[in-house]
């Protein structure tokens, strides 16, 4: 008989904490074991054992099981104590990039969903600007690091110790645009456009001026213009040069969400059967990508959702291809994504716990 | 031939300063004169003449006639310098009332938008805590402060030199049930309940938990219940005990606009007519209450407009009342009701610029 | 070994239906038998064997165990033909008072999402003016139904062959005004009201001009006043004269939804100790309700539950009561509290399926 | 002294119909004449002269000048009894092909804002599907016709006879891309792509699946993928061959304005000064156009305005630029721009009315 995994979250107290919480604690391969959560607490919270999580996020209360559950004060020990095997880090950059290192020598594996570890050319991570760039240790680290895209590293991600759970925004693009590119379908000097829509917890907890109602509600905005930090992402997992690929992310009057409209030359003419061929082959055996025969996909049919959906269209020359894809940007995302990492890592089913 | 009214804004960086300083630039009575903005200004801003209010507010940027126009650092020599009459105050209560008697001092008339001079009795104005409560000099300016609801104190404000603007829920609440309780129809003692509701925009600028666009979108929350600080003014406007006034505001997920459903028990029986008719008299020159006959009013009809729409329902038995007000925050129940009041004050028409 | 119990939906197209089709395909005691759906199925769909669910409702597609189930063409022989135990009705109101006699009759309970079976009596039953009203078979039938809140009667509705599900509203309001009027708190001649606000899909998915974006969308707006179909239940199951008994529904611009602010006077001084402890007892062993010791509840901490939450607040005078409820309309408003019926009926977890 | 011109406005029950009597009832060069409101009433609103238009739109009830003015019956013998000088038609297609030769053979100028006449060539056309295409008399009247972009076509609206007011999408690509193809700095073989986003009072005001609040809201999707009927506008005043442009709408959930990503290529490096001064030149004495300097634009700042605003990007190598246009679809893209070109053609200031 097998042990139950015992898995850890630092930084529940975020919407993409709080999502993993929910997927955790209700996850059919974990009902053995709550997962320990670890974050800063004040001496009178720590006094008392911790701030239970339904303080922390009040929506959570009551049936998920969570009630008893807690965020307790970060300590190696305590992990070590509790016999983590899985580390889930929804935390800021640089605590990533200090705190993941530490996990691995004690045997912890890790899955971080903050951009830490995602890049693969310094190029790309100079957008980071980490303070570790350049050392050893951060460049061994970063060489054992897989991007945790199951649809694209399934077998790297089975048995990994650090998997890089992908930026909500890089998902969206890069299952749309992978599959066509990987099929040698698409005409790259042309150059590749996503122009993409996120719904505002996207942005994060932190009430600034950019998430404050105000701003966001009647609203649409472009923002990171030619330099959003998840560009890296695209270029690396795509395969393309940064002057064929243009990233324009928009703020959304939404909760949750990501739409990208995505808009692809192709080197020869194309059909609406040969291109949903590339799509089927390269999914097959994906759960958590849906394709779209005929319509397009929108942004409610996948928010709460582990799926990215994928619909396209292909203008009359057979040469102009627009993709649409959607998923909710805390799931597939952020935390759902991470789940099925957990998923594929330990041999389970990639959906488990997801549906 | 007059002198054209020199105005001021201290404090447009907010929503409200926003609109008061789009009322009164396209003032018919003031276009002679700009009104001066004045805030504070760190150095850099200082050495460039101040901020262009087209920084402040992008949404003002064009042709409202505001394009030169910058919030310089504050000071008494320049408003006296500068010839000021009127100085509009969309500043924080303790601001208000440290700068308003500095002000009078100098013979300039004072509109202020915060809750600093609304409160005649100390237990109401305790909910503030103002550091000045019960000096001599605060005693005798509060005496000579003017409630700003025009429908109600019309006279008074011709001529006053420190008007104290309403609240913008109080507005909402005051005038649906002011004209019921003077004409003695309410059964007092039963109790008067006011529902309200309001837009996230009526919370302010500052960028905090409460206005993260997360909590509020999709949401209703109730607050303040038995403790909001605006029922000191219903009190003391309508005349009623705290025991017989139950006030609970909730955040609406909109940006602007307000609802109050009123629950009011008559001594005997009332008939749609009667009512109306007591509605009718006391708005009698009132331009800016619109009175529902059938139809009750919605946040919609009066968002960007500085109307007080009331409507009204009876129950078969004739003694249950429901009043429904609607005003749009930011105007009736804010700048828009400030302008009014500088309309009255100066004898000109009192809808003029509000249309 | 038992057979799995066989389930049957009518009105699988709005949004209550979705929500059932959702809950039912997942619930642990239910996946022996896939709901059958049926409705008004056209020739050129019933050729093909009825509609597929993730045409009508896309949102549903992929893993939620309906990817093969489609709607199909309603008869009585077919629900007989597949066993069908208990019938879903999310009809409207004349349907079910037709189908309802004919499914029990065939031995086929019925859990009855419309108004047509909620109420005793015919003076509050005269606001939907049944065309059956007054008939005989009518009569016997509503004796023999119960009113499905499981709070008020989990014993009746244990083997009940016809369960009314209580309105969404009226599942606000009564659960929490019961509780206070049966301990015999409330001083009932004062009145109470419940000023309640209800997101758009609580008006159904027929597009009209109240449903459109542009009216719905940041507005607010009352309805209903004195006159809403809900409150028949209120009185009945609250025991209250209808003069004592005040309900305003509003629109409120969000999709899902309820919130209720109820206000009551009570007979004696109240403490917040006094009143938690009535409501604890009363929903002691009833998982769905969950009761706020401090905070009031908000609609976000209840949507996409099937939970309805409690919160309460007293005045200094311990005379004055405001409690305010929540719920998703949809799912303890509609379908979820269908589901929470099925399982008392059929003596299962009263929160199996539902968390 | 001249006469006043005198207006009517066929289609006042939309929502460009009700922009429509705001700006004309509160047009300082129409004062001395209350436009006509014409269109089909039924006969009992026929005798009491028509329907209020505070009937019609609430929201239009007050201070507007509105109070008396009613939709009447529409006949040629009214329009011509009351001297009608220009006619605006916020009617379907059809009937402006129908009504617009009628009022052209009786000495009545029409500013048209359905898209009846936009098109120069057959082949964009087709997508209309004209019942009268090909006759002599619609050939001949398109000959006439003026497509009302000022910025465009400035000297040719004045003193036309027929001005057909450009579709709101339309306005704002066109305005964004056409000075930067004028000027020659596009390789318009290499393409361009216009992502837009427009609010919910695009889809109109009649309810239908799409403009259900619970389709819209929390939601983007994007539609009329290859095929929106505005392409041929775009084609024709930009100049450029259908392969060549690739556009896409999206619906927003917001009730108004529309934002466009645009992304070109230049066919030499450009500079930030390069792009703007052309942008300079060409909008040189357009006073509804505003250029953002460092900023984009985004919709809030231009929403319940007339002005069309416009900001850009280019990347590091000067060769791909991406411009953000945003306007109000009611009003830039609908009856602001209506009244701006009825200011145009009279000769009045260009934004008379429309600040």
């Amino acid at each position: 008989m097998t042990k139950t995994v015992q898995t850890a979250v630092a930084g529940v107290t975020g919407y993409a904490g709080a999502e993993l919480a929910r997927l955790l604690v209700k996850h059919p391969r974990l009902k053995g074991a709550a997962p320990v959560f670890v974050g800063r607490v004040d001496e009178k919270d720590a006094a008392r054992g911790g701030v239970p999580l339904t303080e922390i996020h009040p929506g959570l209360a009551g049936g998920y099981g969570i009630a008893g559950l807690k965020q307790e004060p970060f300590s190696w020990d305590l992990l070590v104590e509790r016999g983590v095997d899985v580390l889930f880090m929804a935390t800021p950059h640089e605590q990533s990039r200090e705190w993941a290192p530490e996990a691995l020598k004690r045997g912890i594996a890790v899955i971080d969903l903050s951009g830490a570890w995602r890049l693969n050319e310094a190029a790309n991570r100079a957008v980071y600007a980490f303070s570790d760039e350049g050392s050893e240790q951060a460049a061994a680290l970063q060489a054992q690091a897989v991007y945790g895209a199951p649809e694209l590293h399934r077998e790297k991600i089975r048995g990994a110790r650090l998997i890089a759970n992908p930026g909500c925004y890089a998902t969206s693009v890069i299952l749309a645009v992978r599959p066509l590119v990987a099929a040698g379908l698409v005409d790259i000097e042309h150059g590749i456009i996503a122009d993409s829509k996120s719904g505002v917890s996207g942005a994060g907890k932190a009430a600034t001026a950019k998430t404050h109602f105000m701003y966001a509600a009647d609203n649409l905005s472009a923002y990171g213009i030619f330099g959003h930090r998840h560009t890296g992402e695209l270029l690396e997992q795509i395969g393309i040069a940064p002057e064929n690929m243009t990233f324009t992310p928009h703020l959304l009057p939404i909760p949750r969400g990501i739409l990208s409209t995505i808009y692809v030359r192709f080197k020869e003419k194309q059909t609406r059967e040969s291109v949903a061929k590339v799509y089927q082959e390269f999914f097959k055996g994906s759960p958590m990508v849906r394709l779209y025969a005929k319509e397009l996909p929108q942004i409610q049919y996948s928010v709460r959702t582990n799926y990215c959906d994928i619909g396209f269209a292909i203008d009359k020359s057979g040469r102009r291809g627009i993709v649409v894809s959607c998923l909710d940007n805390l799931l597939k995302g952020a935390s759902g994504q991470a789940v099925q990492n957990l998923n594929v890592r330990m041999g389970w089913g990639e959906a488990e716990g997801l549906e």
